[in-house]
């Protein structure tokens, strides 16, 4: 196991994970989720695409949902430093013989479409349309006052090497760490940032790569005990899948849902600032349940074993065989 | 002064207090207020009438919004235990020579009209038509997230004598009072209940009588903090007169304020348990700042001055001199 | 079935529930369990006895703890309405040829200890010594906030039959209930309240009579969560049996909680105003699961079949054999 | 006025406020109030000198309280991105002919002392001594659960030329700010970040330079409801100066306290991410009374006039003579 320290002058600056792309089956049910229960604001929908933002977001979208026969995740959109970023960007994956081209998106300035060394699709921009924030309209707030989107996390069969990549050449910062028990010890999972919380990726190790969620932050834990009402009283009851609980790992207070195609979601809140840049990143041993739950909760095994799958990637086995210890 | 003892045999059993009637120029600029930004809600309009109610009442009302020329308070409405209370309650005002007049109200059984000796006007009914409960129906929880009817509270040129009649004769009892420091000391404020928190009818000396406000229950702090929130973003920052804010007297979190007509509601929560019979009433000195409120902020002249002009009935000065401490 | 009303005249007058007394093995541990982790005010230690109240309980104690070797519950104590309820309560216990004695208890006045026709350990009394309120004592505010006694929640063999004694006698009201798909339908569970909330007292089939838990209001969602928080990383992560959740009976925000004998306590917010005494009864079916979960969370095996002995009790099996859906 | 976009490429990367340096008159005085009351963690007292942290924060700081006769703010301290930082730093300044010198501080690393070109004391430093955080050791938590420092915010008497040094040439980024009616309109306040929210430094047009105050991150505003409410009652009522309320600017939920020598802390909470490069800084004009508080109550007058003098730095009129509307 290596948790080398994050590269200080990666060839590109990321800012910031900002929007996920989803294909979903049917856009007004997905629009019935995301937007009248869980209070995501629309801003507009184009043909078969729904895009959403939330309440403190200027930014176009940080959702893109796209009618689609396939219910993967199309895209991970992170924002770059600027305009130059990108050329630096796209000369970095090239000079790896990793795929780019220059895509259109509605409402984006130029953004280029790569995938990683593991088959997991980027999109990377500098400037997209700006909207009004609904910060302080609130007459709008609704569902469970999502502020912004916050993370991906994803399944990943080779967590140390993709870690490896993303922390020392793309200068992602580690925050907290799991390890197995193994002799020598492995690399199972990593919570790396650029914006300054605990995360703007994270990878676990599984089957994939494959998306785990994406998470968007809230205020606070009692917004999330009242989407848990609306949600088990409006008809989604069955988008509950885990939580709400308190992972150890970041001091999230945190709540799973599945949308109508089985993307999983996080209410996420309560972690902490991470900008120092000699932040000592936090180890969890494999076998401690705290890392999950604090409060000894089991999470279902739908949890540790779903995810979506990533358009046009092949799924691999985890390189790591430990498991982490499931509820009975 | 006098706190004697709530007579424990009253002529009727009052269970609550329950609705109130207000006059109101334009029905759809109260529903605006009532039903749209503090969430109360509408369970039919008829003619001119607005029926309202909070989201644990299964009561057919707590609100009658009438659109009228005067902005009265018509009556306060409370429920009896049964439908002998009624014709008690009958006997009781008429051997006293004060108005009973069988009132026809919609979607209510039996209902007495009755002026109390002050000339506060007072309906007493047993049954109301039976609406859904909306306690888990949690997608129409808006606003303030109001659960139900708390109290009155009046403005009273006799609290004294007041407080005789609804505590001696028809066993309200105390829970809290402020005192005057007057030799003897005289009673300047009350506080009394009937269904188990501190009050169903509270009196404040002054001008009156007049109603100084209704009050509705809310579930937390953080409900009235998002009133404020949407009341100040969405063209009813006027209406936030006081607070928030916590009083000493109750313990009450609160915020008070002033409907497009000028009557006044206060957001309420925190306050205790009161069915103990043996339950010692808490004192106050009306010098001790602490009891209007706890952290030590002044309340506006408009809090202390004005109210709702009860329909019917004249206005006398205050028998008790002495003022509280107003804030320069 | 039969969910006769309750009788509207009881022989005496039975106001709240008021106080437990448990059987503890270590009084030390225990004192660090609810003083210190919970945050009960300690009233006073009194020889092996150990005297707790909540934050508005001006009542000398709610929880009474005797250290002993059987960690039994001793006593449900009830608030009757006056010293000549007291006596009417005996006469009434005695012609119904129930054990009956007048008990000596530390700081209440005369005491009443009774045992019901199932076996229940009850005793009564009308005056308690008074302490302070520590409710405006913010400083003194710790763990969860509790404020005051909530209710009993029994196993019972017999709940037709239980029912039947504390509502058609004791004039017990109730307010929400279990029916099984029997024909004819069977009652399942109960929800009885004399003080004006959904419970004082709840009744669940299963092997008893057995205390299944005491509950303890508090003040909003967001203690409970802290709560967890707190005995997570104090060392009394063992205690956290089941949720927080919401229950769609009574719509409780809950925690359930087991002390280090294994006594049950509920964390209990958000129910509702029962007053009225035309409430009418909400009736649930015993194999919706929403019922006691609206979030879809399975309790565990421990919450439906453990429970605390009241002394000197023989336990028997239900009468009635459906059983709830439980989660594998 | 001017709101030159902030320097790209600063000649030293400042990372964040991160502590400040408080002379205070009675040092167990100063430890009742922000151990005791407010929740701050004690690292250590050495000597006449004692040293705070958040509750999140593994940095040994960031509160340093030093028994003193002038009750003055000694230094504001900013982490830079590294040593070299320091050293490039410390030739800026030079060249600037600016006052440099390098200081001896307990418990960091080297740590160099400055006076910015309008005599505010700043110290600089990368590495200090790292303890343990207590974010999950939730049974330390106490009063406000303040999580971590989070701004600086001063009077200006030269707004303009201040923000000119700090974003044009140190690289601070507007994200707010405050423009007077003058023709040209003339920058009043400012609202500066480097960590990723609304601010690391604020400024206001004033006498000055003076501290207005530090402000503290919380989680919620129900911490700052229970912490007035502590203070109420624990004898720190006189603490309160300034809401709770809500600021337009920065969208904070606010709490002004006041230590028992006169400096002011902020409880804060409820901004947004600011890291985008391309976000757009948000104009208030002086007259919009939301700018300050979004439910309409006035500030008191202290709170526009009373502030922290820096040790040695000569005080100035302001050269923008334009006021903000002041309640009467």
């Amino acid at each position: 196991m290596s948790i080398q320290p994050s590269n200080p002058a990666p060839p590109f600056n990321v800012v910031r994970c900002s929007h996920v792309e989803l294909g979903v089956a049917d856009l007004e049910r997905s629009r019935a989720y995301y937007v009248d229960a869980l209070g995501l604001i629309e801003t507009e929908q184009v043909g078969d695409t729904l895009y959403l933002r939330g309440l403190e977001e200027r930014n176009h979208h940080s959702f893109v949902l796209v009618e689609s026969r396939e219910a993967t995740c199309r895209r991970m959109g992170f924002k770059l430093g600027s305009e130059a970023d990108l050329d630096r960007a796209e000369a970095f994956f090239r000079q790896k013989l990793l795929p780019t081209e220059w895509g259109e998106k509605h409402a984006q300035g130029r953004t280029l479409h790569v995938r990683d060394p593991f088959g997991m699709p980027l999109e990377f921009y500098y400037t997209m349309d700006q909207c009004d924030s609904c910060m302080q309209l609130y007459g709008r707030y609704q569902g469970a006052h999502i502020q912004r989107f916050d993370h991906f996390n994803c399944f990943s069969p080779d967590v140390q090497g993709t870690y490896d990549f993303y922390a020392g050449e793309l200068g992602f910062r580690l925050t907290e760490y799991t390890a197995t028990e193994d002799t020598p010890e492995q690399l199972w999972a990593v919570w790396m940032h650029r914006k300054g919380n605990v995360h703007d990726l994270a990878l676990t190790n599984g089957y994939g790569p494959r998306l785990h969620h994406v998470g968007v932050w809230v205020p606070g834990a009692l917004n999330i005990i009242h989407m848990c009402d609306v949600l088990a009283t409006t008809g989604w009851l069955q988008a509950i899948e885990r939580g709400p609980g308190r992972h150890g790992i970041s001091n999230a207070f945190f709540l799973y849902l599945r949308d109508p195609d089985g993307h999983r979601t996080e209410l996420f809140t309560s972690d902490y600032l991470t900008v120092d840049p000699d932040l000592t990143p936090i180890r969890w041993a494999l076998r401690d349940a705290r890392r999950q739950t604090l409060w000894g909760h089991a999470a279902p095994r739908s949890w540790f074993e779903q995810g979506t799958h990533f358009a046009g990637a092949e799924i691999r086995p985890p390189v790591v065989e430990a498991q982490p210890i499931v509820a009975p």
